[in-house]
């Protein structure tokens, strides 16, 4: 039995990586999605690199095997066109996603993270821009009216590099072995596939 | 611009094998959600063991890695309760699928393979009984008033096993790393995730 004012809406962890393609689809669609069933979204940026290293990949598992990386592009191609979604293969991939990801965590509990986040995919994603350079972040953040020096500044301390490590020991503590992947009441769903589920269940039962 | 004695209905490469549970899930739904768009099935069985041998794994790739295996059996538990399928992890997996595959191949244009294949699959997915056993398939053979002990000899007949190599054989020609993997008009989709997304691109465009 739960008391009236210990009322908590239903939430969904989103664990994202700006260098992933499919985080690039749960992004763009998550705040939408998440809104029309009234489930509140707790951003959570970590970095692929080390999650990988430590399950023994050299690289994201796509692109260690061909005819997997062959489709992957062609499967993106054809789930932006679903999702209304505009999309450019990477020049390079995956992209240096350090500093935008370190951003990301500053921001987490901002207004202001998932316009910046949507913001950040699109350069990757939809105009093949580097989202490793500081340059370009900055000219984004402003763009979103945010003061780029000071959050770049921040987001580069060693508390928030530091965060950042400890980020990602808890999604390798937690079983993630890839990107995007949500966790709902601690089940875990993993790749855009399965977010429309995961919302589902947030909303089910949720008090 | 076509002459109406050419007209083909629309159709789906369905590349399938009984060892694979997200297999099951497409089998299971694939009649149904094809008769709705009007699109024609050709089932096309084949070995994932050979696929898997050339891209140089041992096992499936989800197998190999515990995080990932731990989720799979997580997230077949749920997507057979959101598609109203029974579901019971078998107690052996993968299995031997061999001989339930050159039955498939044997009876792929026939107008029992449908419930051929999902009476096998539940026999492994929902019952845990072992497909690779020679009575259970006969007694599920007969159970659909088939003549069990001639299908059992024509599929173990040396054609028939040479036309499986080659099967399987096409299968890694076409690109094929996975089962469920679906063709229409030549462009891949791959995983039950995909199923839907197929049959829309079948039943669009279609003449």
């Amino acid at each position: 039995m739960k008391k009236q004012n210990q009322y908590q809406p239903p939430s969904i962890e989103f664990w994202f990586e700006f260098a992933s393609n499919y985080s690039y689809l749960s992004v763009m669609r998550i705040e939408a999605a998440a809104a029309l069933r009234g489930v509140n979204i707790i951003w959570k940026p970590f970095l692929l690199g080390p999650v990988f290293d430590a399950l023994g990949w050299e690289e994201p598992p796509f692109i260690q095997q061909k005819e997997k990386g062959r489709y992957v592009w062609q499967d993106m191609q054809r789930q932006c066109r679903k999702y209304g979604l505009a999309w450019t293969q990477p020049t390079t991939f995956p992209r240096n996603s350090i500093l935008s990801i370190r951003i990301a965590l500053l921001g987490a509990d901002q207004s202001w993270i998932g316009a910046y986040c949507r913001t950040i995919m699109q350069l990757n994603f939809a105009a093949d821009r580097d989202i490793g350079n500081v340059e370009i972040i900055s000219e984004a953040l402003t763009l979103l009216q945010l003061p780029a020096a000071e959050i770049v500044e921040q987001a580069q301390s060693a508390s928030n590099k530091l965060q950042l490590r400890e980020q990602t020991a808890q999604a390798q503590a937690k079983g993630i072995f890839g990107a995007p992947t949500f966790f709902v009441r601690g089940e875990m769903f993993w790749g855009n596939d399965r977010l429309d589920d995961a919302l589902e269940f947030a909303a089910q039962n949720s008090d």
